[in-house]
């Protein structure tokens, strides 16, 4: 089966058995060291839920030692990091068993995700059909969330924003965000088998309109996606178009569906009778809402945001750490 | 059974299977990017090898490309060390599925090997008994072979070695290590079934006595690794010994056991009856020699190098790419 969108599935040499595995590893983007941990696992097993593979037999660490801290600083970060990505992996139901660390310039923070699988255990992202909707598991924004915490101490950036978002509200997208960087999708994988999803992605560095391509194009019958709704942490929306507005201005292209993500949600592909179950039964066991954001629609294998797509305001004070 | 010697072997929750798996990367040390490419293929895989798994089900590729490379640099090197890896894996007769590349300062080139095994398949690092003798499958050498040819450009470390050692004895044995850090340890891995192993390990960073003494610390029984024989690359061990003497000069350590190797050969724990016909058949199948160099003696879980350890001088031009 070759690569597939999110992990390979390889047949191994066991009838029946395939290997199902996904590796990331990329640099840390928030302050927060245990935290980094937790999202740098979220996002690696993100592409085994993808899947609809809820189990991960192993995970690996890989992790790049920055040679350009202090020995102290090695000494306060290193151990925090790690200690994140194995609580999360420990949460998955998974461990931690082998990796490979090295000094580097750079810190790098990343995994190995491998489940071993027999056909039933994973949902091939190909079977998507006309009438089917599209439900997104986590707001979109993070990339502007994080970047906008850090124009806090630069002014020449803040000022692109200040108009139109309070600094209250910038440390709460940041906090929401990196809590939902940080949540597992893995009940979204076990819900997309009883809800019988038919295919689904996950939401990272190519933006929700360039993951969705590329589910898009990975489908077997004539079909084509498109998003009319767009949930976005509080405040991110605004902050993205005064960012894109303003003289000398950064454009994320959010509304564009480009702005990239980290550990973004799943794309869950999905009958619209089951969808509101799907998401019913995934705010009843996450504690945080999911939606309905498109619809799997006759066409050519492409994907599309509407021009006139809905912004959903995310109430980022109604998502953890706030709400637990 | 958690985290082995070289790789990590996982039950999986398909009963009877299992996930035999590790991940090894690191920044490049020889001068071709196409050999780099194997080498770190070879590398990886290696640590399946010393399990005795032959087959691997799947390899990811991790790839750090250098942003401090010019964008032709860039061109000319990355597309080889990806077609190297990519080479040596399909002769391996596996494939690359996946992996992740990003920019760093420093180019980093490795992998992740998986395979899905039934209990036959591998090995344990565990079994050696007194009267077992230990084969290397590469002489060692690597790091002195790699350092005397950067040296032929740096005449203040050139004149360590330049009375023990000629310019064309030192490229010979670079390329002879280049290539024998190139080379798999495939066939090793499945004469170790035929000639009923009682485990094994490869020789990397830690270097030889490093890697044995892991390998005696896990044993089951009550032994001893000890090293009475040394095959070296031509002219290392000279060139090692005018370095270490040398005022102000660098001492690898070889004849301790702890120069550190790249790609090194498989430390195979084996009765001392099946000994010579692994040797031999090894050599038949590979075209290069193994040699018995250790003992498996009553003991505390041990390794250690005879004082009078017999240095064996390989002739790097019956090796390949010479011999070939």
């Amino acid at each position: 089966m070759g690569v597939g969108m999110d992990s390979c599935v390889l047949p191994t040499r066991h009838r029946g058995y395939y290997l199902v595995q996904t590796t990331d590893f990329f640099y840390p983007l928030v302050d927060d060291p245990y935290l980094q941990g937790k999202i740098a696992c979220a996002n690696v097993l993100s592409d085994l839920y993808a899947m609809g593979v809820s189990e991960c037999d192993n995970m690996l660490m890989l992790l790049g030692i920055s040679n350009e801290m202090t020995q102290q600083q090695r000494a306060v970060v290193a151990p925090q990091m790690i200690k994140g990505f194995n609580d999360l992996c420990k949460e998955a139901g998974s461990s931690v068993n082998g990796g490979q660390s090295v000094l580097n310039p750079w810190f790098i923070i990343g995994g190995v995700a491998s489940a071993v699988c027999s056909k039933d255990e994973f949902i091939m992202p190909d079977q998507a059909v006309a009438g089917d909707v599209i439900v997104l598991t986590k707001p979109v924004g993070t990339q502007i969330a994080v970047n906008a915490h850090q124009w806090l101490e630069q002014p020449k950036y803040w000022s692109m924003i200040e108009k139109v978002i309070t600094k209250e509200t910038v440390v709460q997208a940041y906090n929401a965000s990196m809590y939902s960087m940080a949540r597992l999708n893995r009940s979204a994988a076990k819900l997309m088998h009883k809800y019988e999803s038919h295919g689904a992605t996950d939401v990272t560095g190519f933006g929700i309109l360039g993951h969705l391509r590329n589910l898009a194009s990975n489908q077997k019958q004539d079909v084509s996606l498109c998003i009319h709704t767009l949930p976005v942490f509080g405040g991110m929306f605004a902050a993205a178009e005064a960012a894109a507005s303003a003289p000398d201005g950064i454009n994320f292209k959010l509304k564009e569906g480009f702005s990239a993500e980290t550990s973004g949600g799943l794309m869950v592909c999905i009958s619209k009778e089951k969808a509101q179950g799907f998401c019913e039964e995934l705010q009843a066991l996450d504690g945080v809402p999911a939606w309905i954001i498109g619809d799997v629609l006759p066409g050519n294998k492409t994907a599309s945001i509407k021009p006139d797509v809905k912004i959903i305001e995310v109430e980022n004070t109604s998502l953890p750490p706030y709400s637990q």
